[in-house]
């Protein structure tokens, strides 16, 4: 026996469903990342029962505005069978937005649909339908009368009136049911009583253009003379293009079991330590080291940087020396092992015994988060916009959300880019909880069919929607078998694939100089590693001129500004990788040999789908030299001892 | 300056996500389906900072019960990167389930594997490590105790007392610490303080078996000599495996504009009418047209059929003629012109001048539905389990999602099938909010490239998590081109492809008497349509033993009751589709001839990672006959003077 049925709603639900917005990530559980100025492609299917003529719009706005902005949306193309609207709206301001769709049906339309299958039918008796017409005239001129607006008032009462005339000939009623002009003058007064939108509105993150865009440089500041140092080398890091300056931690370092050259368990009186290790008696997370200048002095180096248009990125590093005065401030947010002891960091078998972790289990670990949020705010009040985050990886994902949504309430401009190396759906993790950016495999992709798969990886699929890739070509930490085993060449292919692969890349500082010497055979850490010691370093590099030419190559072409823009070529020869970027009139094609040790002749095949005319000249931005090209096989051969890379503008 | 900062949430977040749920339609928004019986193979990705192992467990439960029941989750391989675990679990009650993932972090294996890593490094200076793992054991042997299991707690507590003991050897201790039965003693009484769940449950509609796997057969009753007629039918249509007897609309047929053969404007005194045009003074949507016998007689029919484990389905068709009791009880569920008269059906050019659709924006739009609810229960209340829908397509959603969802709240092996031909978004609306299947496109797909892609868009990606089709060879409503050009060959095709390749199919009565005449050229009606006439019907047409012995095939080979485990084979000749189906044991390999005019020869190559073994033999089911077959190429020639098919069962 049936129980007692289910009575109907009280309110009739929508007819019209509206789902699988774009861009969107896991269904708008998380925001998509977009910058200020970029045009916002949006689609949604919108469904509905039986044949009603629909309208749909899509509204926007950022987070703190009240009224929705809104854009029409373009329909399906008829008779395609597709439910896809589609469109966009340009955000013109950093910080959190929101948009939705929203759809009604539009009977007028509908009607007037009808009329013309019926016309063209052949039908004749139609006057139900005018008088249908009309009635649905009236409704609309009332509404355009509330809405105030004359023009298309008049406009629809005079077409009601000749439908609804005795006198009027059937062409004449049938002109002013089918006018055009009429249909939009009711279009812009809809009845919305039976408007749907979208389940919950869908998140985009705004962010200013350095955070998909930019060419970052790395220095130890006590290589360079301390903050002054640094700051007398400002012009000439601009004069190279670089957007961004990237210091590790600038704070004081660890005594206790403070590390020696190479990574040696015991300094010498003299070694400065790794500054990684921070915190001494002369302050922790908020204190300057002394060697490297006063708080002042970087307050300056930031200023002057920012003059010429560079960012300050500093080193957030959640880590404390022996010496930090936390552990004696705050002992409870330190692990301790039964007997008492304190739990150095490690990484069985790598142990790390300059360095303690923070526990966020401790019974404090709000104290904890919020002494972090004051670390970040301490620099940001200074300065500070960009943060490159030491292992975010190892720290709870919602602390870094707390604290990422939280800065961005007040400073939507800073950027947090995350040095996370970890399975691939974590680094997602943490892109979609709100890292700007991240640190990303690139380094060790070496191959042809490496270096393709995982830039497809990366701009194809829902990825790209906020995961933003900085390619940096080594790091203090990183220096691949690849360079050390490949001469000049090796960096060059490595700085070219870079710099045009990944809007975003960074070189540290050595680089340029090809340092290409490891501390041991089989190991990626540097010989005499700076981590350790103090250089005498200047930008006086062989490899500058290329850094430079790249930089001011990427700065004029929008195609190398965005990921996911590009396409592999076939080259039959996997030592020979060639791609396309292409953004509106800007295409780009990179061949690159990543053999560093032989010359290596091949092709480029440039499909017929990229929309480029059957023949075309290619100019190589590196040289000046042209090519005659076209769609299909372009030969191409690369000799290390000459170069490794073109980098071929296209020109019709 | 910043404004006041953000505190931290009162409570710890948990640091663990679990998302991408498998499976799951529209990240849950909408249910999977799945069979009474069935295994659930369910996935997620469970992400954490850190390195920390972790424990994972699905949980379900039908969602009237109240507890959870549990089964483990399968981690990712070590090693592998990724984040998936995976597991499954069996449904066995029909109706609405939630499934969820919860997920844990493991502090003793945590310790156990970095010890192991410290142990394989050479590390013996342990003290403290083993400290911490004699704490660790302490608080698992207190859970253990708390759960009142005393085994586990005697093995937790014993190798507590050996970490902690100075007598221990390091050997006795190091065994202790990592003896996999401790180990597996402390599992089973996890710490699930940091445990996190999914966001929400996953909801899966749990549906008997007949609503994936049926053969249906469609006949009009009044054709068969009523009720009682159609009742002596059914040892037959049992003996030809027919598990569903579909009939059109059983109702009083109005007589108002009532249509007479060949859907001509006037019908004669004769012409029975469509029983599309429901309702006259017999009555509406709950009375039986007398001609076909009384209310008792259709009952018995049901229960006749049950009997015989044949489902009756009834049509479900929300319209009427001009004569129905509604039309007087309920004008205001009507569309009205504004010169008051009704509007009948019609999609311009065509008319359906014997049939009027209900508005449901009428203002009743309640009691519309409260009527209609009281129709679908009434029969119900009859014994019917299975209504094929008419035209859901065009009407409201919501309306649907209401019904069903009630309906299945006291009857959940109600099967609901969708009469739509629409774009495929609202076809796949209308399965995601409650159909059980839906008819298809199949009719239509006649090429061995539409056939492929037709089955590989149901069979891959979300969609086939909830839409199960029907395949129908031919409908009262379509007769294709192909089948009136075609003739024997093209009808065996056809029957061969249906039953093969969807577990779910249909043939309307007269198929298989190889009726091909329409009633004009390029018309898909047929001549002297049965929609509009009585016929003299009998099970006597050629094609039954080949529809008998495909159902008695379709029964023994678990491969054909599902979609998704086909694999289209290379053929090398455009006339001969090929595929297998595998289900465990079960391969099944059909190969058709869909050129109906001339012999046709080529291959099936059959891939490696079929996991078929390198040569095994084929019995054809059809025929009897064996082919020994291998990986590889496989030559197939099919004369349709002979035969159009085989249908190979793989023997190893």
């Amino acid at each position: 026996m049936l129980s007692v049925p289910l009575r109907p709603p009280v309110n009739a639900p929508p007819r019209i469903i509206i789902e699988h917005p774009t861009p969107a990530v896991d269904g708008g559980r998380y925001a998509a990342k977009r910058c200020v100025g970029d045009r916002v492609e949006v689609g949604a299917d919108v469904v509905r029962d039986g044949h009603e003529a629909l309208r749909a719009v899509v509204r926007f706005r950022p987070e703190r505005e009240r009224g929705w902005r809104e854009a029409p949306l373009t329909p399906p193309a008829r008779g395609s069978g597709s439910t896809r609207w589609s469109g966009g709206f340009e955000v013109d301001a950093v910080g959190p937005w929101l948009w939705t769709v929203l759809a009604w049906s539009d009977p007028f339309e509908s009607w007037r649909e009808e009329l013309t299958r019926k016309l063209a039918a052949g039908e004749r008796e139609l006057d139900s339908e005018l008088a249908e017409g009309a009635q649905l005239l009236a409704a609309a001129a009332e509404r355009a009368a509330g809405d105030g607006a004359g023009d298309d008032l008049e406009a629809i009462a005079r077409a009601q009136t000749i439908l609804e005339s005795p006198a009027s000939s059937f062409e004449e009623r049938d002109d002013a049911a089918l006018s055009p002009a009429v249909a939009e003058a009711v279009g812009r007064h809809p009845d919305l009583r039976d408007a749907a939108e979208l389940e919950r509105p869908i998140p985009l993150d705004v962010d200013r253009l350095r955070a998909r865009f930019g060419s970052w440089y790395e220095l130890f500041p006590r290589s360079w003379g301390g903050f002054r140092g640094v700051e007398d080398q400002l012009d000439a890091l601009a004069g190279l293009g670089f957007d961004v300056l990237y210091l590790p931690p600038i704070h004081p370092i660890g005594v206790t079991n403070r590390k020696g050259a190479n990574n040696a368990l015991a300094a010498g009186p003299d070694d400065p330590g790794s500054p990684w290790a921070i915190g001494s008696r002369e302050g922790g997370h908020t204190a300057v080291d002394p060697a490297l200048g006063t708080l002042a002095d970087f307050e300056a180096l930031v200023v002057s940087a920012r003059e010429r248009e560079i960012d300050v990125a500093l080193d957030f590093a959640i880590n404390c020396s022996a010496d930090h005065p936390w552990l004696t401030e705050h002992p409870e947010w330190f692990h301790h092992r039964p007997d008492g002891t304190l739990k150095y960091a490690e990484n069985p078998p790598k142990k790390y015994q300059d360095i303690y972790n923070l526990n966020f289990d401790s019974a404090d670990w709000r104290g904890l988060w919020e002494a972090l949020r004051d670390v970040v705010r301490f620099w940001i009040e200074r300065g500070v916009r960009i943060f490159r985050v030491d292992n975010p990886h190892t720290k709870p994902l919602p602390f870094w959300e707390w604290l990422i949504r939280g800065v961005h309430k007040d400073h939507p401009d800073v950027i947090f880019l995350a040095e996370a190396f970890t399975h691939r759906s974590l680094m997602q993790a943490l892109a979609k909880i709100g890292f700007t950016q991240s640190y990303t495999y690139f380094t060790w992709k070496n191959s042809r069919w490496e270096l393709s798969e995982y830039v497809r990886e990366l701009a194809d699929g829902e990825e790209r929607e906020y995961f933003r890739p900085n390619f940096f070509v080594n790091t203090p930490d990183i220096l691949t078998a690849y360079l050390q085993e490949g001469g000049r060449p090796a960096f060059e292919a490595r700085l070219v694939l870079a710099a045009t692969l990944s809007p975003s890349y960074g070189i540290y500082s050595g680089f340029e100089n090809l340092e290409d010497r490891a501390v041991a055979p089989g190991s990626e850490e540097y010989l005499d590693s700076e981590k350790y010691e103090t250089k005498a370093r200047a930008l006086d590099g062989p490899l500058l001129p290329l850094v430079e030419r790249l930089n001011a190559i990427r700065r004029a072409s929008p195609a190398l500004q965005r990921l996911d823009d590009v396409t592999f070529l076939e080259t039959e020869n996997d030592a020979l990788i060639a791609y396309v970027k292409q953004r509106e009139e800007n295409a780009i094609v990179v061949v690159v040999n990543i053999d560093a040790a032989n010359p290596q002749e091949g092709l480029a095949v440039v499909p017929h789908d990229l929309g480029l005319p059957p023949s075309f000249t290619v100019t190589d931005l590196l040289t000046g030299e042209r090519f005659a090209w076209g769609i299909g096989r372009n030969f191409v051969g690369l000799d290390p001892a000459a170069r490794v890379a073109h980098v071929l503008q296209v020109t019709t």
